[in-house]
């Protein structure tokens, strides 16, 4: 079996960041490029931070693709409020990340993933941490790709707890309900890795202190980016003993399953409301191509997490 | 360990009737008693047919109690149309079943409850498979049989699946939704068996003809009760492949957790819409008391199932 090669599909956001670097660490992938969405920020926004955050984590030579700057059915996208003060203004918590000398590709981002599914077939991992609107448009631009890539792991949606925008709907499902049910019926393999499993999994200003005491820039301001996040989960009483890790869990499972446990569950995400639910229809089918996380290993995750923080960031 | 004990509180009902023939069938518990509800139909009804089907079976000696009338919120309960559609306009899919001799206890149902928890205690089953009503009032009454009942398996709720009432509850739970959370929150240990698990586990007219075959009375009334079912669900278009064993299934589980995966799981209802999720304020607590089976293993269930009824109807 060759070595995994991974895709991320970021609105690069404050948790999009440590996703970024959690992809960089770990052994188990080689992280290929960056499709950059909407959401959390602007979609160029979102393509600078993830150029900036490479630099700084010394992966200069991954690239960036721009992908959809808004929705499958609307014309155009502005950043809510809500991103805005949880995020911050630049999408990375108002902290200056040094600007990286390279640019964005000149390839679209529906282009590259179509390109890779095509040359990595099942080696492939994508991990969309945003809207799922660059995923759904390669599903139709070459249907054929919806049977290639092996494995897509997503930070999104919500099954056995509320949402976070209603009680219905996910921010990441919400932003992109059509596209979002497109993939999860089209995928070969997809696994949910939603606020079931990542509202369990909170980081406090103590592990970022240990970033923050490696003395090294990187470490400062990964630090900092966080620590944005974790103040604006305290102070929107969003949860006040830390805040969660949305997109490197995901980045996590995708590489390691074994971090969470896995409900084989076909799924429908509904068009009212956004709700990643069971299919009825599809209850009874032997055959599966949805897996949703519904429980976690917190600490045999936050060691590894943190390991690979650390050695990365020193 | 002294053998379990159970209760059954019923709004009998068709597959409510399937559930004493599987109480009566189990060696793993004694059936002490049956609580009467509303529900799939009025009080006094429910508790006749649990009198005439107790007789039928062969075991009149098992006492019934008549229960609360309406929900807690309510003054008075009306059978609802689709309800008597499902169920017939006598509870049991309008077959004829022979009245008991037998008539129902003068110590009403919230009493005997409250008697038995004290009596048994952690040897205690109960399982409820209508309104959560008579339950939440017996812990009202007496808070201290919360923490000795120990272990309620209860048939009603959805998680992972939408609901059968409207997409987010489900008809036991909406029948009593402030009954339902108060015995969630306050249970010693609650085991959900709910639309996810019952709605795979489907039973069709040949199973029926096994029970017709075997040539006796009982055999033949539970069949005619039980196709009156599965047309039912078949003509109202809930089901074309068959009629869910939703009750027999919370007994099945509630003296053998292995016919499902359960996923400890702290859960509240929703006042507004009666929807069984998981609960924010306590995703992170050690304490858990709610389990929802969320996966069930129906090849394992069915073949039990089928050779407790051969042997109680032969």
């Amino acid at each position: 079996m060759a070595k995994k090669k991974m895709i991320l599909d970021l609105d690069t956001g404050v948790d999009d960041a440590l996703a970024i670097a959690y992809a960089l660490a770990t052994p188990d992938a080689d992280l290929i490029g960056i499709v950059s969405s909407y959401g959390n920020t602007l979609v160029e926004n979102s393509a600078q931070n993830s150029l900036n955050l490479l630099a700084l984590l010394d992966a200069p030579e991954v690239p960036v693709f721009l992908g959809e700057a808004h929705s499958s059915t609307t014309d155009s996208f502005e950043t809510m409020a809500i991103s805005k003060a949880i995020h911050g203004e630049n999408g990375v918590g108002n902290v200056d990340v040094p600007k990286a000398s390279r640019s964005v590709e000149k390839q679209h981002a529906v282009d590259f993933i179509i390109e890779a599914a095509h040359q990595y077939q099942d080696d492939l991992v994508m991990v969309p941490t945003g809207p799922l609107t660059n995923l759904a448009a390669a599903f139709k631009k070459d249907p054929e790709i919806e049977q290639l890539i092996g494995n897509i792991t997503l930070m999104g949606g919500a099954l056995t707890v509320p949402g976070n925008v209603t009680p219905y709907t996910e921010a990441n499902i919400n932003q992109d309900v059509a596209a979002a049910d497109y993939v999860f019926k089209h995928a070969k393999h997809l696994v949910m890795v939603g606020l079931d499993v990542t509202l369990r999994t909170l980081l406090t200003k103590k592990e970022t202190q240990q970033w923050r005491d490696l003395g090294t820039e990187k470490g400062r301001i990964l630090a900092d980016i966080f620590d944005y996040y974790i103040d604006a989960y305290y102070d929107l009483d969003i949860n006040k003993n830390g805040a969660a890790l949305h997109d490197p869990l995901a980045v996590g499972v995708a590489v390691d399953p074994k971090f969470v446990t896995l409900l084989p569950l076909n799924m429908t995400v509904t068009p009212d409301d956004g709700r990643t639910i069971g299919d009825l229809d599809k209850l009874k089918d032997e055959h599966i191509n949805n897996y949703a996380a519904i429980d976690v290993d917190v600490p045999f995750y936050l060691e590894r997490f943190m390991n690979y923080m650390i050695m990365l960031l020193k």
